[in-house]
């Protein structure tokens, strides 16, 4: 390889992943933590605003006003209820698009790989229909029809899919949304210049935000997609850069909707493409699981067997699975496609294309996917990943790293094919806590970032200590790819688990942490949740039950907070959002939200008094319930 | 007075207001200026990002990425587009509120007082109904089915309202937007963590956002608000904070929604209501306009002799408007109302009722309106501000600037006011800016800031330059009411006209400018302006016409100037927004947009330098109209 590009990169949980990044000819977001190590005091705070041209104003204690009056709570609290309105809107749009393509598909008499799952979802919609393409499109239409209604129209999805309990304190704190999509909106122009200066107010929203973002994008867009693209079934796969095999024209996917890949996954393998790749001098196509759209094909899996060589790495792994030379394209559809990826595509000669426009990186090409006229795209997009192929193989260098990851993680875990494997009901689950054997239930969420002690550095080792404690882990989203790199959801790392968790794991043969897959599968875990909760007869908050973003990153991720903070859970942060310059959001956060919905905010980036913390509170919450 | 707070306010074009705001004991927006004179240079340029927990990141030459890869023209732009989405939607929820409003009262049968108006809406629309009760109806349902389509449904109304070659070259462009709501979802969704990184998409975004803003926010709500409030006449009115009268009950407005008001302004001139007030000491009830509510409140004056004391003065005026200790309560229902007018509220125990909680202030009551109940609501403010009344006065100094402002501006000026003035077309008009007399007309337009030079400087400065170089200037916005207290709406101003101009506004009673009243009113000059280029057969971008949003504040004036940039317009602002730090904003904006659309940013902070380019601009269009 060329001389290394710097040896300042981050740290990452995943070692052979740190020493491949340090040693890469090219620049990453590893190597760009360093010259951006000096944080904005006022940023970190969320006290500076530049809502307007007399701004940026920033709040001092000689300046505690900004020029417009807007005082330190004002400010953090517009700040922050921007970033969870912008964050809702991502996942509104991806079950928008979802619910579009199954529709479609149900209208163009397409394939319908999860009967199982319509079935179910009509049942919850109350819809009554033999035909199964029109009972699709019926539940699309419910879905759609829902996300349209303005702000001051009550949502009706949300009482039938919602836990009851949850739903009347919703209610009784006048938080139950309207039309997820007018929510959105209005959270924008509440934080607008000189609009909306009431704190509590806007913290209040965010709950508000939070449930619509549960319910559509974290609860719905899964159900909508096992509809269209088969429900997961648990089994063993490899992941990490191994996966990937130099003998295909390899694509790498990115982004959340994985409805856009439908035709593409079938249309890769089929003879005539494999003729096309075969021609050019590969084996075949192969498609290669990056971010979140990758853990919803590794998920899937096994519906995907040919197609798919299995999940590489998460959103800051992305730039190194380039780096590796063995990807001919990036098919990207939404977040989280890091801008770094760019001028590495351009030095690697990789096709970039976009196939949503909310996503469009500078320097890709745009094909806005168009479902009419998918199996066009589909054929002009292989045509076009086969000439970069040619035009690159052989100039660029590969380098491989083919003892990467592992080779079987537990895969395919999702609130059906764990109820499946446990005998069809969560019985045995919760005998396990009842006695003691499994002490609680930590989900291990979000994304991953590289400044809560590098890359993974937290989720992993807070994975580590959690599953130490005999608390299950169960993972979605970014940091699900970080801890299956680490080797956390082999059945081998069993060992790692306390004397009892150990025994579970064991004597299931699973391992003490298991992967729900992409962020949007936050939904599948409170599904899990909620049928525990139903089966016990209590309200979500009275689980041992608890949450952690540890390295959360995105907008997105504060959305999905508010969902937990609103189920009321205690929700574990490795770093504070931009919010700690506001005692009244502090306050709000971390100790109000308790009496309002149960829920709270702790921040802390040690992985062990993390764990001790969250322990804890699953110890009282236990003792609450006399088990 | 008691001593004054602290003399180091910055400067007002208006210099009675200025020594007013210095001498009062208590601190406002004037005065903090000083205290944010230092501001963060990132910022200013918009290469500050804080959407993601690694950061935030600041571009640098040593660090021009963010850790994610962000570029500078990334980061600048995504940015940008939050700041006219957001802006966009806050035009968007008003004209959502005014249809709401016109439907529910023609549901009620309730006065509708410009039938003209909505026959002219019927017609546009295509609407064929004989019953003005169900045309209004039709009319306000069909503005609402095409905020609410979705973002891939083309909008229906943007073609039949627009002028047909901006439509042609909008299509070209690919700019025509789908539904209004939907178009600010997608722009915030766009530009969230890790989603578009192509600047040159994102500002293109933005002049869709501004098509919908202009037609939807800037030209229908004025016309809706045509049909429910009555249309502008012509007529002199005082202006300033000579038209608080303290021997009434005074209640300030501020926001942009005057439908919000309807039922309050008859009940507060009933005789129940002044037995109320007189029971209480004080002669009756008044409204006192503030903002551009005000505006539109003077704007239709004609129609509310009784009820309207006159404009006192715009956003940074607010708190001086309280600061006379003769205001008794606040109803707010929109920006722009400051958050600095919370603790002046309290100090002078003025009572803060607020009509839409996207508005809420900290310290308020909110009091949402509701149609349904709309007596009941007016009934209960009445009653509330009574108490206020009878709590505060005699325990409040009055501080009253009896001699501020003037008694005879020119208001009523509307697209349909004007025509009608000049004999019901626009020939006159037309043949004395092809005879020079008229060299041109500049929309000096958007909000009062405290920082292009101090509240309103250069604003009237501009305006003056213009005038002097016999411009017709023509006004829309908070810009108004710095300009009418100072003056230059009076027929006196005629004197600090070029000599040609002055010529026309003598013969004919007028002053050298012309005010339309609220921001909103941007979409009635668009209306004069695309009727005058009708009648000449040209594309706007050919008229001797110009913009200058020179003390733009808020991220609505953002959307208001992509709306002018989509018409083709030169746009001259004093300060620029916060993208200098991209090369390719820039770059679009102040120049690619003449190809693009005509139009064309222009960022100078000097008035006379301002009014030379603008001069220029307007003599090359004469010129290539062979003028």
């Amino acid at each position: 390889m060329n001389q290394c590009y710097g040896c300042n990169t981050c740290k990452s949980a995943d070692q052979p992943l740190e020493g491949f990044i340090r040693s890469l000819p090219m620049e990453t977001s590893h190597h760009r933590v360093e010259g951006q190590s000096t944080k904005c005091g006022f940023g970190l705070q969320g006290v500076c605003c530049r809502l307007c041209s007399n701004g940026p104003c920033r709040i001092t204690p000689e300046a505690p006003r900004g020029i417009c009056g807007a005082s330190a709570d004002t400010i953090v609290a517009r700040n922050f209820l921007r970033a969870v309105a912008s964050g809702s809107g991502c996942y509104i749009h991806i079950v928008e698009n979802t619910a579009l393509n199954l529709k479609k598909t149900a209208q163009a008499k397409g394939e319908l790989k999860g009967i199982a799952s319509l079935n179910h979802l009509a049942d919850i919609f109350g819809i009554e229909e033999e035909d199964n393409y029109k009972k699709a499109e019926k539940v699309a239409d419910a879905v759609l029809a829902d996300l349209y209604k303005p702000e001051y129209v009550s949502a009706e999805l949300i009482e039938k899919i919602a836990y009851a309990p949850r739903v009347a304190r919703w209610k009784e704190l006048g938080i139950m949304p309207g039309g997820a999509k007018a929510e959105v909106f209005k959270g924008v122009v509440k934080c607008s210049t000189n609009l909306n200066s009431d704190p509590v107010d806007m913290l209040t929203d965010c709950l508000k935000l939070g449930i619509s973002t549960g319910v559509y994008g974290l609860t719905l867009t899964n159900l909508l997609n096992d509809v269209l693209l088969g429900q997961p079934e648990l089994r063993m796969a490899p992941v990490g850069l191994r996966v990937i095999d130099p003998d295909y024209i390899n694509i790498m996917i990115t982004g959340h909707q994985h409805t856009i890949f439908v035709d593409l996954q079938e249309r890769l393998i089929s003879e005539e493409a494999k003729k096309k790749a075969q021609a050019a001098g590969a084996r075949g196509f192969k498609l290669v699981g990056c971010t979140c759209v990758g853990q919803d094909l590794q998920l899937r899996g096994a519906h995907y067997t040919e197609v798919f060589d299995g999940h590489a790495g998460n959103n800051y792994t992305s730039e190194a699975i380039l780096a590796t030379g063995a990807i001919d394209a990036v098919l990207s559809e939404f977040n989280c496609t890091l801008p770094g990826i760019e001028p590495i595509c351009d030095e690697l000669k990789i096709k970039q294309i976009c196939l949503d426009d909310v996503a469009k990186k500078a320097n890709a090409e745009l094909m806005q996917f168009d479902f009419a006229h998918r199996e066009e795209q589909s054929d002009i997009i292989i045509d076009k990943i086969i000439e970069s192929y040619k035009e690159r193989r052989g100039t660029v260098p590969l380098h491989l790293m083919e003892d990467h990851g592992n080779d079987h993680t537990l895969t395919g875990v999702s609130e059906g094919s764990l109820k499946d494997f446990l005998g069809g009901k969560w019985t045995p689950l919760i005998e396990l806590l009842a006695a003691g054997e499994i002490k609680g239930i930590a989900g291990v969420v979000g994304c991953s970032n590289l400044t809560a002690g590098g890359h993974d550095v937290l989720s992993v080792d807070l994975t580590k200590e959690l599953i130490a404690r005999d608390i299950l882990v169960l993972t979605a989203g970014c940091s699900s790819g970080g801890i299956e790199n680490c080797g956390l959801m082999t059945p081998e790392a069993a060992e790692l688990a306390g004397p009892k968790l150990r025994a579970v794991c064991k004597k299931l043969g699973i391992p003490p942490v298991l992967n729900f897959g992409p962020c949007l599968a936050i939904g599948r875990l409170e599904i899990v949740a909620t049928e525990i909760a139903s089966e016990l007869g209590v309200d979500l908050p009275k689980l041992p039950l608890v949450l952690s973003a540890a390295q959360w990153l995105e907008e997105q991720a504060l959305a999905d907070g508010c969902f937990g903070l609103a189920l009321g859970l205690p929700l574990h942060l490795g770093l504070p959002p931009f919010v700690t310059g506001s005692k009244t959001a502090v306050q709000v956060l971390t100790e109000d939200m308790k009496e309002l919905t149960g829920g709270q905010v702790i921040i802390n980036d040690n992985a062990k008094e993390s764990a001790n913390i969250l322990e804890q509170i699953i110890l009282e919450k236990r003792q609450d319930l006399h088990i």
